[in-house]
């Protein structure tokens, strides 16, 4: 026993050396230019501080696709903006260990190797020509290791870039940084015993979301322009909503998984996505229809070959509205959001119509009982081929559910399969074109306290593709209330409603979903584009 | 005990007496008009009886292609059509029994509700325009009993037509027949406890195979045109190159499976596909298109978003030839197919290379795993509920494998997408476009003797799409004598090999099956074109 629990503190002890190695040394701050840690907020730290430049500020304020704009008419180079986010991630990482290896020399070899191109040729290399992007550690990188959170994976080495990553390269994309998960991917959360826990820039106390929060952390603090996350019960879309950004889980089968380390490989009764963070709606778009003009099918059987078809949202475009799903009532902040974006849509000339939830809780049993359909024995015996601790957040996911049998797996296949296809009808049949939801109860909850995920993975079981924009609304006290005399409907309803108190959640930013049609991507991106005009209107 | 044996027994006959009362009575031939049971070879009877007018023997000989283009220029009425196939499928039946139900009178009915459309408008409607269509016993119709061949479901009414018929109705096509299929679906036979045992047109003696054993007699017969059956092991193919026609499995989720009844629905390791028995290339691709024109997707969520895209073979077409899946070693009349095919390939300036089997027997053994994966508890289940006898090859189906838990089924899972990436990638790096090799180790085998699927099974589970076609040749006695001499290399190959007499199957038709790539469906069926033109040459 003993040297069990020796040997997992040393080989995670090994990961974190990688990680402090491959910190850029040039860009540290020194400890007195570290805000204490009893300052929440750090969001404004990188102006604040005025370590960073009025051009890297720009630099690093910047859309991948304005990124890409700036090169190609060759305002800025590869390599400055290169530095420029190394500089900031440095920082993001000094503020919010949202990293778990930097890529600082490769980078900047590539970078300098787009100038020479740029230079040569006038043209830039691709439609993502030198956008530094930050990539979820368990996507795996040629000849580094791949640990997906777990210590018995820290010799893990990745015999070649993902996939996703090939792709993203080949459209010029260049990894600059790598980043944390929690143990197991299955936290609404960001912390394991190998690179420990991420903060959420806004407020420290509170959780970056998971499991892709160190993508959250990095896109929102402006480490980098584009992140890369993964999406199986909402963990793109928790981390962005939580951190103020767009956040895409795409229709399952479009992005390739290829490369990627997981427990549970081979699950397919709930599909996994791969998808982007951003700081915008535009390039969300750029990320996938880079990868999906390179016909990643070709490369891939698994993938569907649909390619990136543009689209402009129905000129009648509707909009449900889902206040509550029936589970867990929303907190004030989220219900406020959802209120004035009703209006502004209405007043935008949106058709709005109520979307009633329909099967929630038994879709969202669902995705519970399918995430522990092998009573989570492969995911154990990966924790338990180290020793390393189970994180609490890892044991209240063994609750979930229990070991099934076959028989019972196709049942709850079928079962799903009669819920998509009437999802799918009563879309149809009410005509609406996308549903605006919580994408959680709340907004980002504090560390380890965010559990109900019902909002976001009732729309893995549907494979439905789900956008997450930010309104543009922080959580505000006087507007924001806590509803001292609601009666909750059940426990995780009772559960939740006790986490809300306006001023621990002060400021933070409110984010909503849109959820679209299945493969209908392009589509809930142009009405996503419709809804944050209207709903950011004055 | 006794009152189990007898329940089944009435509810079989329930079905049985809803088969009698359809039969068309105007054209049932009388008991000396009937061949012996003793004359084996009734393909040519419908010419041969003189029953048929040379009008109907025209019409019923005429692909579905051919009989839409006579309609469309007036030269034929749909009823007169209909009529035709009625006739000839009503001979059919009784020499073949391969019905479960005939639906003469709405046939008629929307024949002649086409007549008037085309007599008004001056216009086809619809791309299928009144061609009859056959359809397998486990595809639903609307208010009509689906009991996929299990007794236990007798009583079961399928509350809709499934998606594909109606798809299928909407391009024009018309349900005149509903056909015969296997207790559990899992035989390489047509044989059950309601309407009984299925024979082949060619040799009465032999199988029309299986599952949809009674499509491929209907096709070959003549009984209509076209077919549709439906295909998780080679429950198409082996059907369509035992009675000499043509067969495509597609690519799974491009064509609906929404109202089809079978055991086991949520299994998902191994996918299904419904897809056409005909009597040309052409109808397989008008089936196709028919279907796909109408964006099925839109209406089925299941579906993927991939239009049918028509497509030329490449001019430098490559077949890699794969003459012995290293299990069971092909019979003579398969491998002189297989050579002469080589040879008129090379003849008319197609690449051919011979292609290695690659890991043949362990994804030959992944398919019995998945069909298995439950312990056949759900059919199980299903045959228990009548207490109807377990057929032999039933009880063969249960000793492909044991129930498996969920933890071995992931792995297994994710085992086929790494022979799925290998396969792709390895026809990829050899250029291979499309294999071509046997359907079945032989031609037809006597009734209940069929077992090995290991040639059509691998390529359900690495999802290819894979098309059948006759070759022209016929069991030669001289040209396919017994291989004496050979030393089986398992006890599999031992029990095919011993199964071969040039004198059993002197006269049987041989088919082989072209195998594309994933969502190559288009380019399969061109190639296919491509390999029918050559080989078919003198």
């Amino acid at each position: 026993m003993a040297s069990v629990t020796a040997n997992w503190e040393t080989q995670a002890a090994k990961c974190r050396s990688i990680l402090e190695q491959s910190i850029p040394r040039s860009h540290l701050l020194s400890p007195d230019q570290i805000p204490p840690v009893s300052q929440k907020r750090v969001i404004d730290y990188p102006r604040e501080s005025g370590m960073l430049s009025e051009q890297e500020l720009l630099i690093t304020r910047s859309t991948a696709a304005d990124l890409v704009s700036q090169m190609s008419c060759g305002a800025w180079a590869a390599e400055e903006v290169m530095r420029a986010f190394l500089k900031r991630a440095t920082m993001g990482q000094q503020l919010l260990n949202f990293a778990t290896e930097f890529l600082e020399e490769s980078a900047l070899v590539k970078a300098r190797h787009l100038d020479e191109i740029f230079k040569k040729t006038g043209k830039i290399a691709g439609p993502l020509h030198s956008v530094p992007i930050s990539v979820k550690e368990h996507i795996g990188i040629k000849g580094r290791v791949c640990n997906a959170g777990f210590v018995s994976w820290c010799d893990n080495i990745s015999p070649d870039d993902a996939y996703v990553v090939q792709f993203l390269q080949e459209a010029g994309a260049i990894v600059h940084v790598r980043t944390n998960q929690p143990q197991s991917l299955m936290h609404v959360d960001a912390a394991n015993n190998i690179t420990g826990r991420t903060l959420n820039p806004w407020n420290r106390n509170l959780s970056p979301g998971g499991s892709s929060g160190g993508e959250s952390a990095s896109v929102s603090f402006g480490c980098s322009p584009l992140g890369v996350g993964t999406d199986m019960g909402g963990s793109v879309r928790m981390p962005a909503a939580f951190t103020g950004i767009y956040g895409l889980r795409p229709t399952a089968a479009r992005l390739p998984l290829a490369g990627l380390q997981a427990a549970g490989p081979g699950q397919q009764s709930i599909p996994a996505s791969v998808g982007p963070l951003a700081r915008s709606l535009e390039d969300l778009e750029l990320f996938m229809q880079s990868i999906l003009d390179q016909e990643p099918w070709q490369k891939d059987p698994s993938l569907t070959p649909v390619p990136w078809r543009s689209v402009d949202a129905p000129a009648n475009l509707t909009i449900g509205i889902m206040k509550d799903d029936g589970v867990v009532r929303p907190h004030p902040p989220i219900s406020r959001a959802l209120k004035v974006a009703e209006a502004k849509l209405r007043a935008a000339g949106v058709n709005v119509v109520e979307w009633e939830p329909f099967k929630h809780q038994e879709i969202y049993d669902l995705a519970n009982a399918f995430f522990a359909a092998d009573g989570f024995q492969h995911l154990k015996e990966v924790l338990e081929a180290s020793g390393e601790p189970v994180l609490p957040l890892t044991h209240a996911a063994f609750s979930w559910g229990e070991e099934m049998t076959i028989y019972m797996n196709w049942q709850l296949n079928y079962n799903r399969e009669v819920f998509r296809a009437q999802y799918h009808g009563l879309m149809k049949l009410l005509g609406v074109d996308c549903i605006l939801s919580p994408t959680y109860p709340g907004v980002a909850p504090e560390h380890e306290t965010g559990t109900y995920i019902g909002y976001t993975s009732v729309w893995n079981v549907l494979d439905h593709p789900v956008v997450v924009l930010p309104t543009g609304l922080h959580v505000d006290p006087s507007l924001d209330p806590e509803e001292v005399s609601y009666m909750p409907r059940n426990k995780l309803d009772a559960a939740e409603h006790k986490k809300y108190s306006a001023h621990t959640f002060k400021d933070a930013p409110v984010c909503l979903q849109l959820i679209g049609q299945r493969f209908g991507d392009e589509m809930l991106l142009a009405a996503a584009s419709h809804v944050e005009k209207a709903t950011r209107s004055p």
